[in-house]
């Protein structure tokens, strides 16, 4: 199941050490702009070696577009797209070829396929996250022209933390600092535990929060189809993601219903709004028009510099210990990878929305 | 998107005070034996009415089975039921034709569809769940010829909780008290504080834990057809869930690699283990043949009987005071919920897996 | 596979001699006024009974709406039904427990499931598009208000047939007679075949025409998701269908480009048209705005009142003949059907294309 | 909606005259050695300027596999691919801006997406079917394993046709002569008719007929996914198709069902076969383990070389004549495509069956 979306829909290929990552962007309305300064911000933000905190392998990542695209404006049609892979030292490898590295998907793409492509993790190499961050940038592009905005930062790192309230921070700052961290001075903090478990060969998890402003009401399809149903199946389809909760969340479960409970006021307009936010803009799957905020939980990725028990294919007891280039905490990279998939799900359900929504006045 | 499931796929119809609650299953294996006792254990332990911690309406819901079996065997053919609404005080609800209640979905429903079934939260009241029930059931028919077992109980309510670790307790004791908790002391302190929240007319959330036992390694379908995604997406489905996590979830954000990782070692028939299990049963999307658990957070039910402000369907500001037959506490009555989802969702991937497995060895 | 659609979704269940006939109807658009005289109009055209040209069995074939209704009006949510089977002589199909009858799907159910529910063909009965005229019904009510309008009559019989021209009929006149033909002089022809068919036992074929009016351009998503694929895959899973043609279809494989071709012109309006309409009304998959006609063949049922050679289900060799009451010709009770399917196709694409169309100008 | 299939999944992007076509496969089974000669001979088959019957244009197809294969293995990730177009003269299609094309897609690629890629028809060229032979050839890869053979050939060109049973003739001479029809002496006088037809700049159209053979009973997911609805609608999205017959199709309509039906009979290894098969091999949506056979209508295509009457994009009458190189009749290079699509279709529903198929003696 390589596609993702109902309306929108992205399906990707590719493995970190074959002929390159790509993809086909489906469902994409036509007629739209093609903001291409976005394609490539978006995939900067991703790409490896772009600071001190990731791992120093370079790619650059660049995003062929094949089809779906006719002077400059979307056609509707598919856009096919490919990223070569050009850094890949495949020699690098060839002593996976024989072990299961642990909390690694080599064991169970064994178990399931009967073979695998060894090489840097092949298909679960979060390279594979390329596509998303492509399809992520179409679903902005049309977002855009809807005046819906999503934000994602790091607002946890080990147990540094910001607090839980995105309200607190200016968001337009957390692509100032490696981390993507919106308060500056605890990004420091953060990029220099993360600097130090690097050195010490091992690997730190963290909390991303993302944010979805300017949703209108009305999105979500109930009940297996709800909003936040979507949005949690899109972040855990993303690697080393552990948790997620959106609202007040697993906080929320000590409270009391009478305050937890978002009052409707009359808002200045002539409409009705809440005055508190305890819901994260979703009530009975469907959005509410309030902002739409959740958290995703990076547990620390599995490839460590120490030496690890671990057994071979054959299932006998040996040791294994990785070398290269590695990232020593996923947050940072991890921040565009999010928002994508925030983008092409509330993208995806916008569509839908609009399929029947007013049906009744025509 | 009233179908849940790819392969095993749930379609689900209803409302609170309509005729009735029903659904089809499609795609249940042929051949297998109706366990009609299991079916209505599972009605039993979601019904309403079935201690003092829950609500005080009483409906007896009995399920119709109304195709897909003959002579006691499924067919493989769609499997059709009905529950009757027999219960159903409309006249109660007549006061929330013109009101937006906090927190439920009566505005977002509204704002969606343009007009509501404002009957005890039509489509979308928690009596939705029925029909989950029903598929689960069937699900854990099929389930049990594979020895795959689930199980959830109630491992917190309010501040109240059980240690993470599952592996301390003797599941088979959850569905010895009211609370569905395997720790008969803690049950009895959670029991207390639910009547105390009732008292005050007031709700509390929870957190319920789910493990999958037995399942084989090779269950997932990546990338976007992650286990987990689709078991994140599953919970989230379930009135008033606002969070999930599996293995460490939340809490292995703070930890290094090093002691996150799960080292594998060969088991005792010749196979591979692993000798932690901080992974929760899944790496790179699919089953490796640990136990899966994970952790589902419960707010507090919006249904609370002390006077709210909120507006009313002209946006005017007003009061307004729950009366009737409410849980104080969604938790006890969700673990078969929990249950239900769980056990359709691994049958579907157990389904999805077969279709190509071993393929090569035709 | 028993959900048929996209956006607009039918999903159905039930047996020939089960407790009933039913199914859930997902995606109707919100806010649409239920017009149940139109409902019970089409369950008339399909039930048994209806003239003597169809088989005696009477059934009442009442359909209880379940849910997805309020004051009247479709609120968005799934529309739950269920058709009782009342006249089910059970007793009459004892002696089809051990054969396999010629050309029923009696063998290959067995083949495929393991078991099969015997009593008058089960789930394979043409009982089962019950489901399709209750969807189609609603469909219908959509499509009214959006002046789409779709109809089927009977243009031949065996080789009793009209010319192939649609236009040249009133096809108001279609429902005037017992085969649903717009000809009264060639409807008496076709009603005394299919007397005289019935008298010796025997069934006999046809063709069932089909046209969808008043289709705005832009309906079909290329390239796999065509307007004539879906409405092909539609009709081929109508019970005895064996042939689906669109536009000139078969006819027009012996004819040149240049007299195929369908010329643009200005219309009256300022807009743009055909002279001829060769095409079919579909041209890339995507509806042009023209009639969209087609043409559906059905073979001569299977059940028929002689004696024929088959193998019992141990592979011995037997005889069968069937008794009781049967249709001698499907066609008049299947012009409903091709209807509902048509209807329900045309307002899913209808849905499809209005999730994107002019995004862009938004 | 460029994805095609259930399990098996083909997505497809790319127009005539961007960068290239490609797409992406998904759900190829683990394990299955790649037949790259296979493979390039499909391509062969469909590549256009092949022989003095199809359009001159000459273009190497060459395909690029980009991922999911290692070792020549396929690793049941997806296989991403890649045919660039190398002989695409745009310039030849500068005076396609302002015009609809009589019969081609341009005016509802236009009313639907607001803009199109003029350029050789863009998305909706034929073109576009390499993505199809492609999904074919890996289809088949895995079919041989199974023994299960798709078979097409030119049946009719025109007027000239073949006796419609399949069984009179050698099918595996269909490729030695270059209309790909399995009788010599039928074939030369088709290659005749086709090259004048060709002198005359004029097309013409015909039928492919296809037979699976092979096929397991059990295949098909009744009742909306009957295997002969997905092969209808698989042939109804290859370009310029019209019509679509199984078993006696059409033929069938003016026959007795005391003729039609297929006896059953024990078979020499003491199985069950039918002593006729105008079923078409498929009963009740089910394959029954006989021959699968079926007929496709090509329409002459619409681009021919006389000046025929049209419009511009303002709605202005004006005239248009086509140049450059086509196909004077698009059979001989459809033969693969029709095999393609049946191949895909076939697998897709042999894993969907394997899914749960004798479940119950697990």
């Amino acid at each position: 199941m390589n596609t993702f979306g109902t309306l929108f829909r992205l399906t990707s290929f590719g493995e970190s050490h074959g002929a390159g990552i790509g993809g086909v962007i489906d469902g994409m309305p036509a007629g739209i702009a093609v903001d291409e300064e976005l394609l490539r911000r978006e995939m900067a933000r991703r790409r490896p070696g772009q600071s001190t905190l990731t791992t120093a392998r370079n790619e650059s990542d660049t995003v062929e577009l094949l089809s779906g695209i006719f002077e400059n404006r979307t056609t509707g049609c598919p856009i096919g797209f490919l990223v070569r892979n050009t850094n890949s030292h495949s020699e690098d490898y060839e002593n996976l070829r024989q072990i299961f590295r642990p909390s690694h998907a080599d064991f169970t793409y064994q178990a399931k396929y009967g073979l695998r492509d060894y090489r840097g993790g092949g298909r679960s190499s979060a390279r594979e996250t390329i596509t998303r961050c492509v399809g992520g940038a179409f679903a902005k592009m049309a977002l855009n022209l809807l005046n819906i905005n999503v934000h994602a930062y790091t607002s946890q790192v080990g147990t540094i933390s910001l607090d839980r309230d995105y309200r607190k921070y200016d968001l337009s700052l957390s692509e100032q600092n490696d981390v993507r961290c919106p308060d500056p001075v605890i990004a420091a903090q953060m990029a220099d535990l993360i600097r130090q478990v690097k050195t010490e060969g091992d690997t730190i998890g963290g909390i991303i929060t993302g944010v979805i402003q300017g949703s209108p009401a009305g999105l979500g399809e109930p009940v297996f189809g709800r909003l936040q149903a979507a949005l949690a199946g899109a972040m855990f389809s993303i690697n080393a993601v552990k948790g997620f909760e959106y609202g007040e969340g697993f906080s929320g479960v000590t409270e009391r219903g009478s305050n937890q409970n978002d009052v409707f006021v009359p808002d200045s307009k002539g409409g009705i709004t809440t005055s508190t936010n305890h819901s994260g803009g979703i009530q009975g799957g469907i959005s509410n028009g309030q902002d739409i905020y959740f958290r995703v939980a990076f547990k620390p990725v599995a490839t460590i510099l120490k030496e690890q028990q671990t057994v071979d294919v054959n299932g006998k007891a040996t040791t294994f210990q990785a070398c290269g280039r590695h990232d020593p905490c996923v947050l940072p990279r991890a921040v565009p990878v999010v928002e994508a998939m925030a983008a092409m799900t509330i993208l995806d359900f916008y569509l839908q929305n609009r399929a029947s929504t007013h049906f009744e006045k025509l």
